[in-house]
């Protein structure tokens, strides 16, 4: 089990921005997301892409960042510019163990860089939470998310050139 | 060089998502990024970036794409969801060669699919051009950005825990 948990999400200001973390956290191999502040739009936007593409993908919004942490059973990590790099941190990682990825936006509180079990970073240089999620939880799952079937209503087909898609929606 | 082509940006809606990119490009060994629509506030955010933190990057926005394309000596690869996958992109693209990567804002016109030479996909899910950039330059690179100097004025340390900063900036 992989969960993303995001704090500090602003509604307003970083509705698209943690849109895309939530996205990437589906595809890219994650079983949920925890969002600190209730966003009903996110929610709907994430649950029409897994109506659509498929997956069992879990988002929840309005929750308390505390309370996930202290009932988490397995590892935390916290993303940050600041944080090991990531080679040196699956080190001490274990992919078989429940994992629970903390991404902030904007500045994160003090308490967050101690709570995490190890602090990593996707490069030391300022860029994105949403790149930091992709490719952290690329290396972390060995690339998985290559071989996943999401076993959608749409599926698209890989094509050098053109659209190729396959498409059970009912037309209504 | 590596350089990035963002299309369809609108600077009210998607300020904060191009900034990624570039912040991306930048962080993951791109040499550059182009954005057809002029954005002052973008340029001066990347800027501040490179001034802080090194590197030579550059951005240059009010650019025409048809002109950038008609004028690019190397590859030109676009990056999609309907794309063909990173690994057998791979097979076709030398990374030797300049490239050229045309990153989308919402609904691409068609003619963009013709003119790269290979559309790719990283993982054929709907998630964020943001993740597509990381993840595809981490590939093609063969994750260089991991060694790279920056040699900027600020240097993070990697730390499991806090914060490890060698500041060489000037306080005024």
């Amino acid at each position: 089990m992989i969960s993303i948990l995001r704090i500090g999400h602003r509604p307003y200001r970083d509705k698209r921005i943690t849109t895309h973390v939530a996205l990437v956290a589906r595809a890219f191999g994650a079983d949920s997301i925890f969002i600190d502040t209730h966003d009903e739009k996110i929610e709907e936007t994430v649950h029409a892409v897994c109506k659509r593409f498929g997956g069992d993908f879990l988002i929840q919004t309005g929750v308390s960042p505390m309370k996930i942490i202290k009932e988490w059973k397995g590892q935390i990590v916290h993303l940050t510019m600041y944080g090991e790099t990531i080679t040196d941190s699956l080190r001490v990682l274990d992919n078989k163990k429940n994992l629970l990825i903390i991404v902030g936006a904007e500045k994160v509180p003090p308490q967050y860089y101690d709570i995490a079990d190890i602090n990593v970073s996707a490069g030391n240089q300022p860029h994105s939470e949403v790149a930091a999620v992709a490719v952290f939880l690329d290396r972390f799952t060995h690339s998985s998310w290559e071989k996943k079937e999401f076993q959608g209503n749409m599926t698209i087909i890989p094509s050098k050139h053109g659209k190729k898609v396959i498409s059970n929606e009912k037309t209504e």
